[in-house]
């Protein structure tokens, strides 16, 4: 791409409890170029404003493109968001409460940021440049560490009343059922997560049970990866296979009470755990939201897992970027 | 109201599996005269369809009202609708499938008939008469021979891709819980239904518990109604308590997984087990639902009972006349 002064280039910045992924776009939404750091929230909130803007200029920089080239910065931040401010209400895993990341960044990049909560930007990534726009409604589940969700409805992203709408990991499914780190019990993020997934391979393996993980791991499987239980299972690990088999049934029941309650014509699946761990999951978490579904709810839509993985924030994010500049 | 040519009323018309109920609205909205005809389902498509026809002409002329000026009938009938042919697709209670409803009442009456999912309807009552059109976004949940819903997002009623949203009944909130009508175990629907109420009531009594209901309607409870349950409550009957403060919970826990996805403005409580135990469960559902749902969802929103009773049918039945109209 020739250098130009033309405002035209997105910025879509992933912004995580551990990570930040920056990436450029053209005005088409092609990626360009992507750049990480660390986010090191306990530095504070000042301290992660300045990284977010190095790793913008990162990759910027490592593209051979200018900062005065971009026209506008979407975020996707962990938590809370009033879109209309950019202030990021509460976000647990970054220690903030009612922080002005619009207003912070702006001054320190000069260039218009809007921010958006991660899983609604990570749903209107893949609805916009994975599903082309097609979807009229679409929910995007993210299997991570938690588990988030995001609406499109009549084509656009829903936020509802307090801009808090698609918190469906926190949708109990199993009352009584374990612990979840918000306080309740049976949440969907209990019973999928990456978190659960660890916490059930821990529980079993403390019960006696055998899996080569702790070979590879060893016995206290404290540095287990989402990818690890992929590699257990192409072992023919059976005590891993039972734990995310019952992790694809819960999520599977999760789908099928969003397309009983909401009826939208695309679910796509995604996160890290989805991402890992696909073909295990999608076939059982497709068959149990069909066999659960009310009968005429399921006619012609598709229950899917997103193929953009880890890029689907940065991508969402330039998407909110164009969609609310100017 | 002076004899008029204009065709300026409103008629809305609640189709149940047991019993038509029919009314007579103002342009305005006001109900001007009900009628009542039991369904005879069994009788096939078309008695029913004349027995709507009758029931409607029933009502206009206990008002001294001509058929001349009704402007429209809307329609809530239970179960799957096309809202755009007037088709009700899949209505087990009245045993129909691909029924044409609008087409066949159209001719027997000779005014235009628009068809809704009687759920849908009835949210649309409570939205636009009870709220006065006030809450953009609106979740109506009605318990009870079983449990169903309609969602009002971004001020409109919302149906969803294969026009079945609102299914809220059979969201599953207890994986392996009990069975329902359905084929599922542990739906909404039940675990707070009046069919769910009376199964475990009647399994607690053959279970060995005590109580007044025994006295009231025999050993085998055969006539149960709603209202038995509120006078055996009246009574301090603690085995009835238990199971409706259960019920109030699981509703509860569902109105807070509606609020953790949607985060609407206002969500409305309504049905006939509501409406006999709205006392003895609303403080139950309203405190289970703010324990459950995530911090910062529930600000400024409003959990309420409906004050429509039985009319919410008629009523939006009249508000989809008055919408879909020319």
């Amino acid at each position: 791409m020739p250098e130009s002064t033309k405002q035209e280039l997105l910025v879509g910045v992933d912004l995580g409890g551990t990570k930040i992924l920056a990436g450029i776009f053209s005005p088409q939404l092609q990626l360009l170029q992507t750049a990480k750091l660390s986010t090191k929230s306990e530095r504070g909130f000042d301290a992660v404003v300045s990284r977010i803007a190095r790793c913008v200029r990162d990759a910027a920089d490592e593209a051979d493109l200018g900062l005065k080239q971009v026209r506008a910065i979407g975020i996707g931040a962990p938590g809370a968001v009033d879109p209309d401010s950019g202030e990021v209400i509460f976000a647990p895993n970054l220690r903030w409460k009612d922080a002005p990341l619009k207003k912070a960044l702006e001054k320190e990049l000069e260039i218009p940021v809007f921010v958006e909560n991660d899983c609604n930007i990570c749903t209107l990534g893949v609805h916009e440049v994975e599903l082309k726009g097609r979807a009229r409604s679409l929910i995007g589940i993210f299997l991570g560490t938690g588990v988030g969700g995001g609406l499109i409805l009549d084509g656009k992203l829903y936020s509802g009343f307090n801009k808090t709408a698609g918190e469906v990991g926190h949708m109990v499914i199993q009352v009584g059922g374990p612990k979840c780190g918000c306080g309740n019990n049976g949440c969907f993020e209990a019973l999928a997560s990456r978190t659960a997934l660890f916490r059930e391979i821990q529980k079993a393996v403390k019960e006696g049970g055998k899996t080569v993980l702790t070979e590879m791991l060893g016995a206290d499987l404290a540095e287990m990866k989402s990818g690890d239980l992929r590699k257990a299972l192409r072992k023919g690990d059976k005590l891993v296979e039972k734990v995310v088999e019952s992790a694809a049934e819960h999520t599977g029941i999760a789908v099928a009470n969003l397309i009983n309650i909401f009826n939208p014509e695309v679910v796509v699946l995604g996160g890290g755990v989805v991402e890992a761990l696909e073909d295990e999951m999608m076939s059982i978490i497709v068959e149990t939201a069909l066999d659960y579904a009310m009968p005429g709810t399921t006619k012609g839509i598709e229950i899917v897992a997103s193929k953009l993985g880890d890029l689907a924030g940065v991508t969402g994010g330039a998407v909110l970027a164009r969609q609310r500049a100017k």
